[in-house]
């Protein structure tokens, strides 16, 4: 690694430890350097708060340091428009900081290159483009959200090595190990919300929340289109956290009774279904800017088909369970070149679970 | 690890040269060492070949070293009855070596620690059990030959992410990359055979050679009941190979007009069926020690229903395929509880596609 890549990488670690309290503004992390001293750090920790580089020019200055020649290292390019709070670029250039360093830029119409050219304007050297891919992984949620108007998807899939998901009376009980299901919660805790489909619902009867691990529990999406399920006991209907619930229906629905504690979206069917498009732009409306839809096959099928996924953890338990319901029991091609391709980033081992992180390639 | 554990680490090293030759004898690697110097080495290379011990004396009196006093390693306890050569403890001990250091001991009735009692009584010091674990899985085809009479039977499937393995018009060309295809051949070339169902041979006309790396081609087992594949031109039964293909079939085929080039075996149906054990007892009997299931779905579904495989290759291709032929599409069970279960001893990147190597958990 180069001196410029140690520093972002260590951007992009002070920055994780914003993750799952920024959204929808992104995840950054900032450092100052003078002489291979470092003269301050700080991360955005909460959305609303103050921004990376603020954090790290206080920390620099309660250590009474001068920051006149010093090197600024950030994840993200700094943002040259009022905000939430002012342009830190405008700060930048106040403190006589003499270089710049940024992983990526910022893709927010905004700000997009204009940061970088006020900087290069005030007579600061910069760079940018260091470490790119890994700063667009950290802010994959931010990226999709601010130039695609869309929640950024993952599909979390626990299954048998030979993709089945639940037998065919759909029982999927601890189909994956302990350790798996510890992951599923540090990734709801990360993601602004879940998505399930109306049989997860109804057989599984989830509680979709962060349990295994600290952290605050996402929002809870399911579909409904007949608007039937919150008249079972579910536990998505009853239990303390009932009004981070919110139900996909139909909007024949919207004249029906009044319902309690949750929340309902009425969307237009077509050919019996609610087109999976509106639904994400029902939750990016919301300012929800990742979901983790967390089944079944039916709804990772749809995904599927209407290309509408980024991501996929792919949970694969040393087991054959054969016949049953397939983790795309609904998605069908009628040639070998029409299937899906991805591309696998990670692999993580999981007890005996294998943890599979593949990427969408979208334009496939 | 230990000075035991790496001498007998480079014995299976030295053993695994002998790959795909020595069957249905055991690999085996031997090295003698005094005073850390090492002063002979030797493999079995080849079935009816001088054994590993003998070679590795050998290289060491071709250098004019005395061995008395000498340390010797093997991975195999050696053989102490007269089989194709005479004992090598008889050997050992005339030679006055002082010690004896082995992997594992020999599972073969004959030997079964008798090799190790007669070292003892001659006075030599011994040492078993190094590295056992990995001594057993390089010659895991042999041990399974010796203690249950049955070939060693891995089952390799090429799938997508979702376990699908061909498309509904059996279409499976090229679901995984061509780095893939050249594991699958070297595994062939160590493999003593192949084996495939009806359909696999129908529909994919398989060559099931050994052309991407170096190597023999292994015999070719496809299992057709109503012994008609013949007819059609495949090329199991056309290529200059194909003395080397047997079709299992019914007995009830067996007073048929008379075929050529190739083999037949009959065997008796039940249930429409003819039995998996009764086609491995047959292969066992030809003196081939290892099978490698081709495909397809039916056939690695009948090998999961009766328990009858070893370890399993599954190829993991980076794609969503969707409905159509599963790994395991006719292998049914009506509780999670009752799921065969696996145990994942390797993964190894090939390309975009994973190649994961898991052992079946017999007992479960």
């Amino acid at each position: 690694m180069t001196k410029d890549e140690v520093f972002i990488n260590d951007c992009v670690k002070l920055a994780q430890r914003g993750k799952g309290h920024t959204s929808p503004n992104p995840m950054v992390g900032c450092i100052i350097e003078k002489n291979y001293k470092i003269l301050g750090k700080g991360y955005h920790k909460r959305y609303g708060d103050a921004h990376a580089e603020v954090n790290a020019i206080k920390d620099a200055k309660r250590n009474r340091h001068d920051l006149k020649g010093a090197v600024l290292y950030v994840n993200l390019e700094p943002c040259c428009h009022f905000g939430k709070t002012p342009p830190c670029t405008d700060l930048i250039i106040e403190e006589k900081i003499s270089e710049v360093i940024i992983g990526m830029t910022d893709p927010n119409e905004l700000v997009n290159g204009n940061g970088i050219n006020k900087l290069k304007e005030a007579g600061i050297k910069v760079r940018f483009g260091i470490l790119e891919d890994k700063c667009k992984e950290l802010n994959k949620f931010y990226v999709k959200c601010i130039t695609e108007k869309l929640p950024y998807v993952t599909l979390k899939i626990a299954q048998s090595i030979d993709g089945t998901i639940a037998l065919s009376n759909y029982d999927s009980r601890w189909i994956s190990g302990k350790e798996s299901r510890i992951f599923v919660h540090k990734l709801r805790s990360e993601y602004d919300s879940v998505l399930i489909g109306t049989n997860t619902a109804k057989y599984d009867d989830p509680e979709l929340t962060v349990r295994e691990v600290k952290g605050r529990n996402p929002m809870r999406f399911v579909i409904d289109k007949d608007f039937k399920l919150y008249k079972n006991n579910l536990k998505l209907f009853s239990d303390p956290d009932k009004a981070h619930t919110y139900v996909f229906t139909s909007k024949k629905k919207q004249a029906k009774k009044t319902h309690e504690g949750f929340s309902a979206i009425y969307l237009k069917e077509k050919k019996n279904r609610i087109n999976l498009k509106k639904i994400l732009r029902s939750i990016y409306k919301l300012n929800v800017s990742s979901v983790l839809v967390e089944g079944g096959g039916n709804l990772f099928s749809q995904f599927a088909e209407a290309n509408l996924f980024d991501d996929l953890y792919l949970i694969v338990s040393p087991k054959i369970i054969g016949k049953g319901i397939s983790s795309f029991n609904d998605f069908k091609i009628n040639s070998l070149k029409k299937a899906k391709e991805l591309y696998l980033l990670k692999k993580i081992t999981s007890d005996n679970d294998l943890i599979l992180h593949y990427k969408n390639i979208k334009n496939s």
